[in-house]
């Protein structure tokens, strides 16, 4: 069994600094995030991510992949600390935490480690605001098996509590870029790809669009949507119908419906 | 104009009770919730939901829309509150409040006062927990033109602040009905409706299900699903693919693609 550290103290620096990763100005300075729970650790370890630190609860019941993700992360040369759940609820900021977290360093988001052709589908957000939005966004990309999420102008930060806890582990399987407009627009024209805005006006059926692959799907801000400079220099427009008062979807639903109806389209 | 009664003290008890809302308990007893934002207070009045107090912020910009709502409290007899916009942020618990809240009374959610023939498509949720996500199927459902939500088990309370909040409005113009298992599926049964599971085991695609109207979409706590014994009971079992790593959606993700299936089946 590999070393442990046993933290039990809620002044230990270990801890402060454990915390202050909820902070997004500390964790943009540590290049950390932190992930929570055991099923979450899994996927990412199976993904090739090991967390540089290990934190678990003490009376946590015992798991075999729990020891298995314990001994990979001592012989990379990792820290596996223990704590009281007290503690680790302190760190996490959730009343009810998972029996372990982790902290991962976070990943290079640049646009030029994309790789296009290795998904027929890519989500991208343009000024999404909300954390929860953004994991969600993740997951749905996991679910229709897109390549991942591009981040456009100011968003929610990916490796936000909050972002890593919505993704439901999509985080360590969605590749995640972060770009402005301009560099986005750019990159997409030195290669294959069909960029769809989901509009608020009104355009083409999304049930009936002719998407293509690699086939990007840009959704907007959440209270303004896309800016109109932007859609008219997309390849398709698409609108997704609106039976009642409102004028549109929450993001994460709308990136949602027009990925499933590509995936319909595109692997039928 | 109304008299405006004004307030400026945080310790006023008209702001302690309204902050009080915020919480459940104090909120059942009272059978009061909150609702911020001109544009969410004009809908619910335009849908003859008129707060029985409206707080408004000192320096807010004039508006007639504004001007009209609080003409109406006040001929209706309700209250009209000036305050400074920190009480209103603590009132809301937001850190940028809208400049108007409304207080309303609670809507009956019996399930008896649902009318089933009013619309094609109804949704469902099970112990659904999330009060975003319980507010984002109101969204949903009325994008969708449902006829509103039905509450099974333990769920979120859909007066909640979070719930109003992402419902963006649809809380007062979706039928809301909260009722036990057992008494929903009796009330189903008297009368014409096609019940819809959405489940997480192998069933049918829900791209080619036979819908039929009135659709009830059943969809399952955020972690566990639907019970086994519930989907069983089900006329249809439909299943979103899934070609990640992940073996759900998020629940109110879930809810959308099933009701936007639904749409497109019912209304093509």
């Amino acid at each position: 069994m590999a070393a442990r550290r046993i933290i039990t103290g809620f002044s230990n620096p270990t801890v402060k600094a454990l915390r202050a990763l909820r902070d997004k100005k500390h964790r943009k300075r540590e290049r950390r995030f932190l992930a929570e729970g055991l099923r979450l650790l899994t996927d990412a370890r199976e993904e090739g991510h090991l967390p540089e630190m290990l934190v678990m609860a003490r009376g946590r019941e015992e798991h075999p992949l729990l020891t298995a993700l314990e001994a990979e992360v001592a012989a990379a040369g990792g820290e596996v600390i223990e704590t009281d759940a007290e503690i680790l609820s302190k760190i996490t900021g959730k009343d009810n935490p998972q029996a372990v977290a982790g902290v991962f360093a976070e990943f290079d988001t640049a646009l030029a480690r994309v790789e296009r052709g290795a998904a027929k589908i890519w989500l991208v957000a343009q000024a999404l605001r909300d954390p929860g939005n953004l994991g969600t966004m993740l997951r749905t990309g996991d679910a229709v098996g897109a390549g991942g999420l591009i981040l456009i102008d100011d968003c929610a930060d990916p490796f936000s509590a909050e972002a890593v806890r919505a993704s439901m582990g999509a985080i360590f399987t969605q590749q995640v870029a972060q770009a402005r407009w301009d560099e986005f627009a750019a990159w997409l024209r030195q290669g294959p790809g069909q960029l769809v805005a989901a509009s608020l006006r009104d355009a083409q059926d999304y049930r009936t669009a002719p998407y293509a692959s690699p086939c990007f799907l840009l959704i907007g801000n959440e209270s303004r949507g896309l800016p109109e400079e932007y859609e008219v220099t997309c390849d398709l427009r698409v609108t997704i119908p609106m039976r009642g008062r409102a004028d549109s979807l929450n993001a994460a639903v709308a990136g949602a419906v027009l990925a499933y109806a590509a995936l319909a389209a595109l692997e039928p």
